[in-house]
């Protein structure tokens, strides 16, 4: 059993700082290049995509179900059976699915970017008319969805995650204040990077509270609704129904694809809203294009006919993304547990380890770690602006490294994360 | 030889339309369903991207030339060599092509929709803070352009092709008039639907001419650039080389794609801008998208390694296409040739004829053919709002029937026009 550092004395504490940076150096000077910095799928995992390649590979294979030629002009919406089998991964009427190219990125985006010339149901004017449009951010959150806020000049609000979704409590007192707020993000499954599991009792005051923009927009991105690493799936919440329930049909806006069940590159993906969000968006939709690949669509139907197929897909992702999330728990329990450091989350799903260090030390463990050769996600990607106030998360991909490499990785990581926070401790003391 | 209605006797109107009607009766009872309405490629033209589909069907044949993981994200920009052919088809260097998805529609939206937020280079702010914003449209043109100007707002002033482009002292007075004109479109090869190949000459006046607006921006729909109907392929004309000759390097966005190269509904599409431009639209991109789908594009590249084998292909087209122009063409001058009341293009590429009828009758044929079961394009679509002032174009689009379809659906369109035509000169008569 490890000794707390802050209960070490001075002389304890140098001793420490003296092994962990031999350790630091040994592994510098191993020459390593090493990259925990993205969710990016391994190729074990993308081979597990071969039978889509190996599927709509001849003229007479290029008809979907109901009889459509995917070659050609048509089918705005996408084929049918595939917003059926979106509709059960993200719980809303197959009527309100549109399937959209390789991106739900591009979809948010182009949501923002409609909500900024238009509006959105219940807004009084286009966004970009308003003085100032605020979105919550529910932080450490996906870098990405902050990029979209920050180049249409969305100002974000950072508030913090507790497990089971955003501190409530602060969310409702800011939404039901600022008319300025028009929306949050949320990432209700295996929340990127902390792995946080809305509870139902979070979704359902996500429905209810009141908000004083009457046409306040959740982003709900569903990236990973199906991404186990223990091999049980989340219980579905019907947030949609809730919402009708609560009188707010139109308040959020659904997002899912495969890029994370198929190809990082080559998935689909889709988008859902409300008849009364879709009225506005259509004018906008239909100019943008006539339809999207329906080629690519075929072939994700050819692999998933229903449900249970997307999720026998979903155990083989997690039987090679577990030991790999394991390995990493392993050699950051052996070398930092105890010492009161060091912190981090046991994902039930997703592809983020969120490791949480000594306040004022992220951005220098990310910093020895890449002198040494292992990148890491920059520091503050996790928040608005690239702003993590106390400069103390650090955030773990271990999903396209192989396990040497992950265990090579983490131990590098932990000597970093002790290195630094010993010298912290020890400064803090000398001040 | 047929006498010009304009010099017949009533007498001898009454007599041809009694023979018209009764002909397009005829075709009326047949209970026929045809369409001429849309560019679609036919299921022929799609076989022959059979190819496409045979490739990257395995997990080994998913690396690039260059070795990229076409399954996984990264490559922003899009395959290199993929660059290096649009490049070719573009006549612009290959550093500015950025790679989309399987519509350039939907590059062009974006662009515009970026302009309204961002606005261009040398704007002065978001065009979307103008209180107003005009457009020059060649015209007839597309349809779906015009939808875009819709979408976003964006006022259109038709101006007229003469064959060889629009009318340019039109274009240059406009242009040079009025700050709130920001642009104008612009299908420089096989236009839709007139066929028109913008010359040297006047691209070099669109290059060289003055422009009130500093960020007038020309929209170059490069979307037929190989699509040859009688083998030859025009000699490409490099007009960005004339825009920086011209002192304008920022005034044109050039888009295309192989949506009628391969497949309507599966291709890869591209987008190329000056430095300046992509600049202030990089923010954007890459907010809205991690990458593209590469292995579409990987698909693409093995097919088309290089200008020649695309140009190949084209002929492949060229060969199905153009016994059906032929077969219209033929028609249309057995029925109507002489009679002074119609009057068509005999297109050297593209996809479509342009059928002129006398004044007034438009909108009168299309709706006698559609009661009789062929589906024409809407009247006045090639207009902007809708709005053909003469009521007199009509969109042929004869790619997807059969030859036999053709030549019903033309000679019943004949009897239609005819019927129509001979109405009008009769009615005018007695008034």
């Amino acid at each position: 059993m490890k000794k707390e550092l802050t209960g070490c004395t001075e002389q304890e504490l140098l001793e420490l700082h003296r092994s962990a940076a031999e350790t630091y150096e040994r592994y510098r000077s191993m020459g390593l290049h090493l990259d925990m910095s993205r969710g990016k799928p391994s190729p074990e995992q993308l081979d597990l995509g071969e039978d889509v390649l190996r599927t709509v590979c001849s003229n007479e294979d290029c008809i979907s179900p109901s009889g459509v030629d995917c070659r050609n002009y048509g089918e705005f919406w996408g084929l049918r059976e595939l917003r059926q089998l979106f509709s059960e991964i993200l719980n809303v009427p197959s009527e309100m699915i549109l399937i959209g190219g390789n991106s739900s990125l591009t979809l948010m985006y182009d949501t923002l970017s409609r909500a900024m010339l238009s509006g959105m149901a219940h807004s009084e004017r286009p966004w970009s008319k308003e003085e100032k449009i605020r979105f919550i951010c529910p932080s450490p959150g996906y870098d990405r969805h902050y990029t979209i806020c920050e180049a249409l000049g969305i100002e974000m609000i950072s508030v913090p995650l507790t497990g089971d979704g955003p501190d409530m409590d602060l969310v409702e007192q800011i939404a039901a204040s600022d008319a300025s707020v028009k929306g949050m993000w949320i990432i209700p499954t295996y929340s990127n990077p902390t792995g946080d599991i809305y509870s139902e009792k979070t979704l359902r005051r996500l429905a209810f509270m009141g908000a004083k923009a009457k046409d306040f927009t959740i982003m709900v991105d569903n990236a990973y609704p199906l991404h186990t690493l223990d091999g049980n799936f989340i219980e579905p919440v019907n947030f949609y129904e809730m919402l009708i329930e609560a009188g707010h049909p139109d308040r959020a806006v659904f997002f899912s694809s495969t890029s994370k069940i198929t190809f990082a590159a080559g998935g689909v993906s889709c988008i859902a809203m409300s008849d009364a969000n879709m009225k506005i968006a259509l004018p906008y939709l239909k100019a943008q294009f006539i339809c999207k690949d329906k080629l690519n669509q075929l072939r994700h139907l050819r692999l998933f006919p229903d449900l249970d197929a997307v999720k026998e897909r979903m155990l083989l992702h997690a039987a090679l993304l577990a030991p790999k999330f394991r390995v990493v728990d392993d050699v950051l329990s052996d070398h930092l547990w105890g010492y009161g450091i060091a912190s981090w989350n046991h994902p039930k799903g997703g592809y983020f380890i969120s490791l949480k260090v000594l306040d004022h030390t992220a951005q220098h463990v990310i910093r020895l770690c890449k002198e040494a050769g292992l990148v890491l996600t920059q520091a503050g990607a996790g928040f608005p602006y690239n702003q993590d106030p106390d400069d103390r998360y650090i955030r773990l991909a271990p999903s396209f490294p192989g396990i040497d490499e992950l265990k090579t990785a983490a131990e590098l990581l932990s000597a970093a994360v002790l290195l630094a926070g010993t010298e912290k401790l020890i400064s803090d003391r000398r001040q």
